[in-house]
């Protein structure tokens, strides 16, 4: 590897000589000194160029940079208190031009997002935004963390099918040899069946696919669901237990590990949320709503994105918490494998877990005996012999079992503050992007 | 959730009253006694009843049990050294079948592999295929966090693309609203934009799609590719540094947490491998193989799955190591975007990584330099213009940099000295195969 300090370290090590690589930021070309802003995928320093009286090469090098050229530079360090970023500054010895960027930039500062998601590589250079896939890669990895400590199993689930996994509407259909197969929609059927064939307690973090032909701030066509799926639950409150858990150890580990980055770049405070979070089943939720002045216009049982706003503005007030628990929705609005509560079939055991009044998950008590689930799937209007890979699951022995699917971009976008997953999605797709 | 205690966990706590649960393995059921042995996600106990002698609700429940029953027992926990599963038995006091099973199980111990697969939830009831998959998180958990604490960044990019990824063979083509995407085959594109992006370094776990025919036991129209890719190498030399020491993490921490479940089961010893693994260049390679006598039967300059082997039977024989990097391969036969060697032209910075005979990995130095990459692409036959969202990469700037792509059920397959992919991977698709 070349022999390089990344920018971060450079607080950490004696004055002397140094190499550092990275792209330019920003040049200033001055009639006696010049400065170059350097960044790494780590911070940004500051170079310094005191132009020569005669021949200089290395200034014309430097008059020469376009912002995003990379280059390789070795020279001084020296502290210096009076430099803002990071009170450190590299004296120029010798300047390599690695890759010459091309000098007219396609996008600025104030570009709109969608110009921004064409030059993606280019937008995804800002602060902002490497911080941004830092924290994720942080979340994720304190919640397989927090997983693999209790012995659960990592599926990867295939994304190819040959039926649909949920409904037949969202389903994108893909040419397959002589035939056809669909793209799975969540990995619901196959984490499932993990608890037939004796697994547990799994997760998977993976991309689904739903041909929803939506532009809201939060859906895509292709996102990452993160899901878990456990056995031998009592109810659903097996499962926003383990959520909830599982959410206080990733959101620690990132307030931990970015916490003031954040604070700096985003102005936000990571907070994390107390357990157990607020639970309120849905029926109550409606009620709470509709006394704060708010009738969700919807004919079916089910809550709309202001009832959600709504009943999260009730919660901070109330408890002075960002997250609640939507509970028992009705057997109405649920698929069939939803188990109902026994003393009343007219509700689920399931929920939705709202961050802030954004949705963030859905979770439930699946119904594992065998009868009861092809009733629910013939009342649903499902032929159950179209289901029958899946039916076969519980034929043959099934522990109770439940788990829940969350959408990782949504998580980042409350997490941030941000307005939409184009902000905290690598590569955004929706009905009409699907470049770069 | 239910209380109980699983299995492995019995050894640990003292004789007396405990709760387990799981699925019927066997039922022994004699005249005075019965035996069942129940099995969990963590494996496998003795209960014994012995049978009353007039009315006995408890022994009619355990003649009727199915193998594949779910069932939940409260017993009292005998330490007994003649017990063969562990040294210890459970006194059923209290039994209840929470899944009855279908009574006739539709696979056998000697089932072939194909109706395995159409009834793959039983067929990971087995222990052996149950730690296939312990021993697979086991394995990705460590290669995360050897990334993790190096400052990787993990990527989640896009499966759904406009056009095709490397070329326009074995594609998939999706129906996308009014037009048409393509599965990605690799993530290839998308973790060089992290380079020109300024991540640095990055990995990414996740599907791609090949729509390729074969039948062979190593390829699968689906599969789980562990990618990275690093910025500021001086050449492929580094990114093969990275992997061994990667694999060396992961390897040793499948030892130390499965090894002698693994020995047991698969009688197989998980082997860490030394650092350095031994390269050879190709063109040596191939002498070598022919002094063997093998003449690899190919017209162009590649090495044949054969001649993998042997190569890989010379180094194990040679320097006593089961993994081979072969580098240097020919121009011909590498993608475009492989950088070529500064001094011959007719050769690549790039390697493929062998493992007791088969190729797990294609790694490579990228070509960075724009102007060489659209003339290595037109000398390919591809026409540029298709390929502009990715040459944009590296008109505004790219670091020199490299990585590999790695199967992730070869490696489950050649470390478990497995005969294919179809039995390491947990829903197998080929061109005949997307259920269940």
């Amino acid at each position: 590897m070349t022999e390089r300090i990344v920018i971060e370290n450079l607080a950490t090590i004696p004055e002397g000589n140094v190499t550092v690589a990275g792209w330019v930021d920003k040049v200033r070309d001055q009639k006696k000194v010049q400065f170059v802003v350097l960044r790494d995928e780590s911070g940004a320093a500051q170079l310094v160029h005191p132009r020569a009286e005669e021949s200089d090469p290395i200034a014309d090098i430097i008059s020469g940079l376009a912002t995003g050229t990379f280059i390789r530079v070795t020279g001084e360090l020296k502290l210096d208190e009076r430099v803002k970023l990071g009170g450190l500054e590299i004296k120029i010895a010798d300047i390599e031009v690695v890759t010459a960027a091309n000098p007219e930039t396609p996008i600025a500062a104030d570009s709109g997002i969608d110009k921004r998601l064409d030059w993606r590589f280019l937008d995804l250079r800002e602060a902002r935004n490497n911080l941004i896939f830092r924290a994720q890669t942080t979340l994720e990895h304190a919640m397989r963390t927090y997983w693999i400590e209790r012995d659960f199993i990592e599926l990867h689930t295939p994304k190819l099918m040959a039926s649909a996994s949920e409904s037949n509407a969202e389903l994108f259909e893909v040419e397959y040899f002589e035939g056809k197969a669909y793209l799975a929609q969540s990995p619901q059927f196959f984490k499932q069946m993990a608890q037939s064939a004796g697994f547990g307690k799994i997760f998977e973090i993976g991309p689904v696919f739903r041909a929803d032909p939506s532009f809201t701030s939060r859906h895509a066509t292709e996102f990452i669901s993160v899901d878990a799926e456990i056995s031998w639950i009592d109810s659903h409150e097996d499962v926003m237990k383990m959520q909830e858990e599982l959410l206080v150890a990733a959101i620690s580990a990132v307030r931990e590990k970015h916490g003031e980055e954040i604070k700096e770049l985003f102005d936000v405070d990571v907070v994390v949320p107390t357990i157990p979070f607020p639970r309120i089943p849905l029926a109550e939720a409606k009620k709470i709503v509709a006394e704060r002045g708010y009738e969700v216009p919807r004919k079916d049982d089910d809550m709309d994105p202001e009832g959600e706003r709504q009943i999260a503005a009730y919660v901070a007030e109330k408890y002075g918490h960002e997250f609640v628990f939507l509970t028992d929705y009705a057997t109405s609005i649920r698929p069939f494998y939803h188990m109902r509560n026994a003393d009343d079939q007219t509700i689920t055991n399931s929920y939705d877990l709202i961050w802030r009044g954004t949705e963030i998950t859905t979770g439930a008590q699946r119904e594992h005996r065998i009868d009861i689930l092809e009733a629910q799937a013939r009342e649903k209007g499902l032929d159950p012999t179209e289901l029958e890979f899946y039916l076969d699951f519980f034929r043959y022995g099934v522990p109770p079992h439940g788990g829940f699917g969350m959408g990782l971009s949504r998580v980042m976008m409350l997490m941030l503050h941000q307005p939409n997953l184009r902000e905290v999605t690598y590569l955004f797709r929706g009905p009409n992007r699907l470049t770069p």
